[in-house]
């Protein structure tokens, strides 16, 4: 009988960031046991051909929202669905986001999504945590949190006014927080007042349908923020990392900051990298509405090329998908006003294929560059790299075997999550998971999903990763400011009336 | 005996903004009556011998402090000593700030700077209006002062945090009101916030000297500001004017702004075009102490030409001074915080002689682009062109003799304003001005100065000035978002927990 | 009787670069003789009534080519009709090329251009002279033709190899003429070797439809020439005019030549600016045909919005149209095979509506800029003046009467020019030419010519224009290179092998 | 006795371009044996200690001159003393450059090269090979170049006018070749006919010192030719590598290509990442020759940290040195004419410690990005990754032991290199190399250097570099234009005169 947790992927090429070598890969106890040409393993483990096929790392979705009560409602997908779709598609580990309300403790948020999760997942899992107010209570709780709960990542938010929205003195306060506790800032960007403004007025206008959605927060609103996001950032030495980078302009920014040398991530989303925003102004109203998600896709058409040129240049670095699913009977909640459209679009299950249609086989970026921004880069930035995202000895047995000559074409019928539709639907994508692995056992093959619920595992992750903080704590040591050195001033002073 | 109300300017080259044409100048009455060669003129004119000097619209600065209660103390010039240092440059109209308190009224404040300025004022003057705090009541008397006291610019605050400066909701709501009134909405671009906790933070390192005044808000601090402004103007369809642009990188989000095709104005200043913040390093305290103003100057050297650069090619529009003077002991209240350091420069007598020696002398623009960025484009935008800015039938008599080839070595031992030292100490000048003449009369030849206190006349300006708001009022007009027109949405709403 | 050699337009708002005006203006002896209100005139003068009208400069069109023999084949719009349509479109001056043949002489070209122009033209016109070789002669050409025939403007080509492209470094030497000469440099900006490659490649793939015209020479061909034109001009300190300014990456060169203080000036032209180069891939090969022009009309869609930034902006300056038409039967020569379709598109007749409805209708510019560019801008770079581009006492009498608020559908059934078909077909313009003025002659009036051939005049034009030569020459002046000044090397040299 | 050609350096923090680790690596028979804690390893291997330190992939410098005749006379330094400063350095491989004359044949200057080199180098060494002209029997001899002889590189020149330069249309061709061959196409970048021009126009305004080779040939000389050589590149599909980066103008060019997408590699050296061109102004004659090299230094002091920044981001991607070594006396060949002064400038051996120093230490990048800047990326684009570039099982034991903690200070007095002064004189440099081994052997440890001429070995290298050609072939296959399917035209066409 053959051994489950013994595997021999065989004959595959295997693809890592810097290069790709034809390579034999041997799994044992969830682990990446061995790498090579004709390796001896034990009798009896399971072998998987995988010739002609590429033998990638898991992929890692950096965003997602399972199972989140929002604007009324809660997300179609939960833990478990989720996280078989991901798995379906070829990614192998989600990082969720805890948010807590304002004035709420950040550690009770924290227990309370570890139990919604743990029972449920069927992959490896990490988690955000939101800062949605700030107090001292808060700062030691984040302290808490990046000590004893493997949390090495908090968010914050510029819009979503008098709900999450924290003003920059709190950035400020939140950013340098972060910098002392070695985790990377995470920012929504999108200038909250505005957004508010452009809402009323898109109403007052009569514009209730979701292209108001959009017009009330133009790509420049988020363009802003996310230029001073960046700013305070770099006034702090702190890291920052831009969740769901939706526009050209926005990401111009992110661009320009690292050219600067500023320690900035940008996270390009599977649905602004494989669709854009034109989709708001169908004429059929639940179409329009399945694409409401915010910062919104954008109208300009040219915008899912650009990100990706950027993805590819390095420029922008990893890949989420704001996963957040809103079924259309929940859309409708909003069929009179696009302001109470719950936000949130598909993504866990096809960011890999959409990513390698538009990216890989489009010319853009090659395989490696593909894992890169599809698991290596988000391993290194929140600090599990090498364990994830990287076929090597030691490594977590996180495999997904892809096959790049096949098709498949992406549809709600078809598909494994549970909301209704999807937005890439009828996308014809090159590049196919054939096989996932997941902490060494086979959970996808074929199309069939062979996953158990709380089978996976929350992956905590200490602060400090070398690859954010390595120059942030160089700069703290050599950018100190100092004083010029000089006499005192002994001239007259002026006399102030008293 | 010579009529001194009537004047003959013979032989000079007149310069306005879109050419030069040798001809004479008749001034009758405080207007030119006429242009051209061989006038007739009445028996008993004076004439003024122009040949081989330029004739040019008097300059105009857009941005004075005289006067100014600031800082505990009170600014060296007052509207006497700086009109009079004013004419002695070739400067014939200045436009200054009234800067009521927050909660006061503005009402009040303008009359109170009218009290101050109408009887001292050596030539004509003009008031822009700050907007410290909003209201209603401010709202409504923002609408008085336009209708019927002759404002048409309002300045609002992104830094001097809880002195002058207003949230972003505040100046969404004042932009607005501004593009209602037709008024021009200028802002003092910094973070407010970041200048606070970089003041802090120095102070903490222990850097208490000048040097550390540039240090706490460096020039990010400014772009963001500015990037965050036009933002905000734009999504109001409200024209921008942003005060002493003092940065690189501050001018490059103007000229994109401008290149967006968005209705945006910068104005550098003397200082700025003319010296660095190298000076804030400067050994001599009292030296360095002398250059703090706010935005401050950039220790990066290639900035003045930068700015010229751009000011050469309309990416920049027009020109002031921020002219601020407070005198070494007044400086010297910070002598052991640089918080503490008066803020402001002097300017107001030299701009014109700067600017031609860093602009026109170098090759960088020519006289016409001089005559524009000195006083033309200033009477454009806020509405008094072609009475001021123009050579021409029917304008005011304000011109300046400009003698092209001799130069003149700046100091304060020989200014003529209070201040008691001069920040372009030193600058040996190409361009100096031979004669003024403000309101048809001469006021400054060879040196001496004929001025009288109150002969100068409050200009009012009304709004919708042509050059900013035909594009404002077209596009108010055609590009009002719509909605689409689809079918009210007829399937399942989700049903809320009740 | 009405005297029609004197004419007063009353009650019109008149319509300059600087600055708009209710006045009238008066017309005699084919020059402006005055404006103002209630002006003294003789008695029995024609009187056009423009109350809601604007009267404005009346257009130049920088750059057409009627009656050009080219590609076999000779353009259906000769001088008359080529200036005749123009007049009823509110242009009253073009700037046509002469061509000499390589080899051939430029006086006699120039000679040959003006025979037949002379008796045909029904408005003023001037020359541009193309040097499409290199030799001493050639030099001593052009400096008769700017000191005796009017000519200071020089076009070279960097495409159309083996016709009239000439090397780089017969760039430089024509470039170094024509500054020491104060004439204008002019480019045909594209990468002629990459070009004949492209045409080569593409016909090799099959592919001889109209769409292999533009994808042989892509906008970054384009692009390259403008940047290597601008860096050749700025080291012989030459001025730069790039015509036909096609795509949004070489309108980017010129605008960085520009920010950086170069002395560069870029012309859309109406095809650009109005309509685009999706239209190379209409199933229509007839309809594809009419488009081809070189540099092409570009397929990115945002092409003519980006232009019209630049131009609202001033990154570019003044416009023409490149207007050299060709009929269908005679575009048909390439039915087979695009590099044999005669080159050029129309646009001397509607340029002016298709700039006020896409620049000034839109929002993007006001009615000053637009004089600006479609004027003022010419006559300034290319010394007229102000007596063309401006309505001013003196000036020439031409001029347009336009209403902003009638429109006009764009039609070859209505149009004036002789070519059959039209690249703006059924464009909607706002602003319409209700009065065109000729030498102070009406020639047009609610849509009926009055045109004589030979009525118009050539225009000779001086070099060192102000406008383009000012900097120039204070350059020259300030910045030439100097040695350092030190000791001689006194040590050892080595001995080289004899 | 201990076997010398086993070695276990124990303790250390491997350094690979993705990660860091602390990891013991054994070495034996010139390759990595393995790597880990504990490792079992034969008895008698010699152990280094490397406790503190960074065991790293010795250094691969992609652009050396050893040995070269250029301008009369030969490098100081040969590829004995060449390799042997570059080992004392930390660098392992240097890649040089066969440069045959016009006329001459490829593959006999190939053979000349490498019967120079191979008796003498240290340290493995490449060939990137010169095309100085064009002609079929070229287009044979690069063929059998790449299938004969390990070549997969050449480079062009666009400047050297008469010498090596090319034109635009060979360059086409040669980029095609390269193309088909799978070969990395490199470029010289400036516009040959501008510097020639230049320097003709220096020599005749009395300008002949070392300052006049600058002014000859201005930034955007190198920056236009950068641009023209990338669209050149990307007309072909072809990789461009752009040797010596030498201004922010070019760098940006470069950066701008890859933002588009463009398969473009920009290389900088130790000379412009480490000093800049204000030297060619100091007032001893021998001083500034020293720096003299095409294309010059910058003396835009902000250069260097711009070089670094771009290369941090990756808009740079990897460094060499240019490394071409003449001694003041033969620099003094060009005393009275900088023309003359041999073009060169050291490098190879400072390189790791000039990087190390301006860009770890300055916290520009980290230690992982020093060693994709240093070796990885090199290997990988030239197709040696990763048997060099990488410390890693299977791979060349190639490997440089490096003290971060350490300094040292850079001086003619106590480099290895022949030539007899240093362009780094006097900087004092964070990391120094405390041991290299070659190879398998330790060549140089503590600062003694234990070479043998003739132990390095040609490595030779495969076409179609992964890194590089996996976009290049799917944009082929994806890309190729294609035609409109339309009907024939049907219609008259016009009839010529026969």
């Amino acid at each position: 009988m053959t051994d489950q947790s013994r595997i021999l992927i065989k004959g595959g090429k295997v693809v890592n960031e810097d290069c790709s070598v034809i390579s034999d890969v041997y799994i044992e106890d969830g682990l990446i046991k061995d790498i090579g040409l004709n390796l001896q393993v034990p009798a009896g483990v399971r072998v998987i051909d995988a010739t002609d096929k590429l033998v990638m790392p898991g992929g890692i979705d950096t965003h997602t929202h399972m199972e989140l009560e929002f604007m009324s409602t809660k997300t179609a997908d939960d833990f478990y669905t989720g996280t078989k779709a991901a798995l379906a598609g070829g990614t192998t580990m989600i990082m969720d986001f805890v948010i807590p309300n304002k004035g709420a403790s950040l550690l009770q948020a924290y227990e309370n999504w570890r139990s919604r999760a743990d029972s449920k997942v069927c992959c490896d899992y990490s988690l955000h945590m939101a800062v949605t107010w700030w107090a001292d209570t808060v700062k030691r709780e984040m302290e808490s949190l990046v000590r004893e709960k493997g949390i090495n990542s908090f968010k914050m938010f510029m819009a979503y006014k008098d709900v999450y929205m924290i003003q920059d003195h709190e950035l400020h306060a939140a950013f340098s927080a972060c910098r002392d506790l070695g985790a990377v800032a995470q920012i929504h960007a999108e200038h909250g007042d505005l957004v508010a403004e452009g809402a009323k007025k898109m109403l007052s206008l009569g514009i209730t349908g979701p292209e108001g959605h959009e017009m009330c927060r133009p790509e420049e609103v988020e363009a802003e923020a996310t230029q001073r996001a960046a700013t305070i950032a770099h006034a702090t030495n702190c890291p920052l990392y831009v969740v769901h980078v939706m526009s050209k302009s926005a990401a111009k920014v992110v661009r320009h900051a690292r050219q600067q040398g500023w320690v900035v991530f940008g996270e390009p989303i599977a649905a602004g990298l494989g669709t854009d925003g034109t989709h708001y102004w169908h004429q059929d109203w639940a179409h329009a509405a399945g694409f409401v998600m915010g910062p919104p896709l954008r109208p300009d058409p040219s915008t899912p090329g650009y990100l990706m040129d950027l993805l590819a240049n390095d420029d922008l670095s990893v890949t989420g998908t704001d996963n957040c699913t809103f079924s259309i009977c929940q859309k409708a909640l909003g069929k009179d006003d696009f302001t109470k459209i719950p936000n949130g679009v598909n993504g866990v299950e096809d960011r890999m294929s959409v990513i390698w249609e538009k990216g890989v086989h489009s010319g853009k970026m090659d395989e490696n560059r593909f894992v890169a921004v599809t698991s290596s880069n988000a391993a290194k930035i929140f600090n599990i790299y090498p364990r994830k995202g990287r076929i090597d000895r030691g490594s977590d047995a996180d495999v997904v075997i892809w096959d790049p000559n096949r098709t498949r074409t992406i549809s709600a019928k078809t598909h494994h999550q549970a909301v209704d539709y999807n937005i890439f639907e009828g996308m014809v994508c090159h590049g196919v998971a054939m096989v996932t692995v997941s902490r060494g056992k086979v959970v996808y093959e074929h199309g069939a999903l062979y996953v158990t619920p709380g089978a996976g595992r929350f992956i905590p992750r200490k602060p400090f990763s070398d690859f954010v903080y390595k120059r942030i704590k160089q700069r703290q040591l050599i950018k100190t400011p100092t004083a010029v050195d000089r006499e005192p001033y002994g001239g007259v002073v002026v006399r102030l009336p008293s």
